[in-house]
């Protein structure tokens, strides 16, 4: 079998991996040349919004996944009929935070408060009615606290406008002030089965995840009704491969729908050591709609710390520093050149708990001082 | 860093998969196109014994390690003056079951009983010594039985002599009539530092491997004494890198040295799911000289079956079948052609006891149906 990504990074490189793995095909069209894609002989460097480049490679390939959000799906999909998972109709509905918010809440599934909002006036009402502080979100573009903003007054909001809105307007939702933020991987295949990954609890830094760690630490009622509502989410979206739902566990236990990302997640990484069937390899499956793997947690603990570039330069890691913290399992991503807040790599540490484990990650990652 | 592995089969592949993981470039060298190197880039098929070939293939390499024994080390050694890892004079005494032998039994390990025979006279004498049955071996390129004969007559032992005979004759053992069959895996760098895994206890159909499961189930005392005749035995060869040592458990709970490869190894392979770090992460890291990782269990029991030809033709797994067994971590190894006996993959199930992962490892195997 053959399964087709459209994208050269990270993901890209742990999906191949898992799918090399079983023996299955997977062969990668990037853009660009990129570290992450170089290993792997099945890499094509083209223009991948050409409709013949796309015809030709995906000629072979029982099915096609994407990376990301903003890979050219719909060029895909007008040239070849063959099935892309997630579908770009799945996509095109999360790539828009205001179609994701609204289907979510059609679908019934708690959210924070939300607006769509046309007008500066539209925005302003909204804010009121919510109280003051707001968070403004572009509808399309916005990750990693790019193209949101924290809106503590009128004033604030109008600049907020002025930077993020686009034609159709801008997201205003109610401030959480959340216990905490976790993050659920979903794999579904078409027809509806689907695995719902033990519960992630996380930790951003300046707005970028930082770690991510299981158990989370939820009373079992809240990690049931997560794993619930992540289900649901996806359902709700149409979702066919692995998708994470992010979510806010807020003060009296309930939970609320964050956003979607439409493919395997960086607060996913951690079940390539931790889970029977990691997230890399439930994608393929689901992707090829072969039957899910297990899901479940097959350590006690495990966390994941993420390596990020700190400087400008070639990426030298201190392998040799790293490899000598016990247990910590090292992911480097292959990329030649770091910048400030690019994700080179991550370690993922298993452990008898989840303190223990993240302790381990920290080291480790320090050590490689990059 | 780039390690470079002179191979291009199953044991080459997983060897690039965990470098690859942790960023670290891994080079393959075959004399011929393989199914399990085809997805790596970094593959070179060419005249592997061809001086030119190895100095112009290994100018860029860290370290160099080799898939099996018989791997054109000594042809690299004499053109390029990098590390081999192990290193060609470990290799020579491990390809010769009498080299081997004499070494560890100087080294003080146990061994079954053994003689290196010149003559049919000397065999003769032996197996009187020894008592019939004995084994008669081939010194070199015996495996899966294959060179191998099991003698109960002196008509028997002139037969094998006749078949298996070199110019400096044959290596004659005691049977051993033991209690069960088990296997060390050991990573060891330069300098001494070493890992030696949990026991791996395993079963052979027609000589061929066939299962591996931990934990062995054996006692303490004897789970401990396997493991540090494992390390000696690795030490007294100066293997460096990942090697296995077979042994005997007698029904009196003594172990025996039935005999060691000098690279990662079949009853192995389900430290990839079983353990913090695989033996596959150890062998690239005791070829580059980094610090060795933990090889203790991170679940409590695991147990790998393998998938091996059963007829001539075209590799079709059912894989839907195989991956609809809760917890199966199918591995299937690219080979595009099948034949008896011929390992095209494994199963790895972890879970709470290595007998509900045997039982469902071998519903995997089978549901594949190859």
């Amino acid at each position: 079998m053959t399964l087709g990504i459209l994208g050269g990074g990270q993901l890209g490189r742990m999906s191949a991996m898992a799918g090399l793995r079983m023996g299955v095909r997977v062969k990668l069209l990037a853009p660009s040349v990129s570290g992450p894609s170089l290993p792997f002989a099945d890499t094509t460097v083209a223009d991948w919004t050409d409709a013949d480049v796309l015809r030709q490679w995906a000629a072979d390939c029982d099915a096609v996944s994407v990376e990301s959000e903003w890979a050219p799906a719909d060029a895909l999909a007008a040239v070849w009929d063959g099935p892309i998972r997630p579908g770009p109709q799945t996509l095109h509905l999360i790539r828009h935070k205001g179609r994701q918010n609204q289907t979510l809440a059609e679908a019934g599934l708690p959210l924070p408060r939300f607006a769509l909002c046309a007008t500066l006036d539209d925005a302003r009402q909204s804010a009121e009615a919510f109280g003051y502080p707001v968070l403004a979100k572009r509808y399309e573009g916005s990750y990693d606290g790019y193209g949101n903003a924290t809106c503590r007054s009128p004033e604030d909001l109008a600049r907020a406008w002025d930077d993020l809105a686009a034609d159709d307007g801008l997201l205003i939702e109610a401030f959480v002030d959340f216990e905490g933020e976790v993050s659920a991987l979903v794999a579904r295949r078409e027809g509806g089965e689907r695995a719902v990954y033990p519960i992630v609890a996380t930790e951003h830094r300046q707005h970028q995840l930082h770690a991510a760690w299981l158990p989370a630490g939820l009373a079992d009622g809240v990690e049931e009704e997560a794993r619930r509502v992540a289900g649901e989410a996806i359902a709700a979206v149409g979702g066919i491969g692995l998708l994470a739902v992010e979510m806010f566990v807020t003060r009296d236990g309930g939970v609320l729908v964050n956003e979607i990302a439409p493919r395997p997640h960086n607060t996913g990484h951690l079940t390539i050591e931790a889970c029977h069937t990691s997230q890399f390899e439930n994608h393929v499956r689901a992707a090829l709609d072969l039957p899910l793997g297990d899901p479940a947690a097959q350590v006690p603990a495990a966390c994941m710390v993420n390596v990020v570039g700190s400087r400008e330069g070639a990426v030298a890691p201190d392998l040799a520093a790293a490899l000598a913290v016990p247990g910590a399992a090292v992911h480097l991503y292959g990329k030649p050149d770091s910048r400030p807040r690019r994700k080179l790599g991550h370690v993922t540490v298993t452990a008898d708990s989840a303190e223990a484990a993240r302790q381990r990650g920290e080291a480790a990652v320090s050590a490689l001082a990059l």
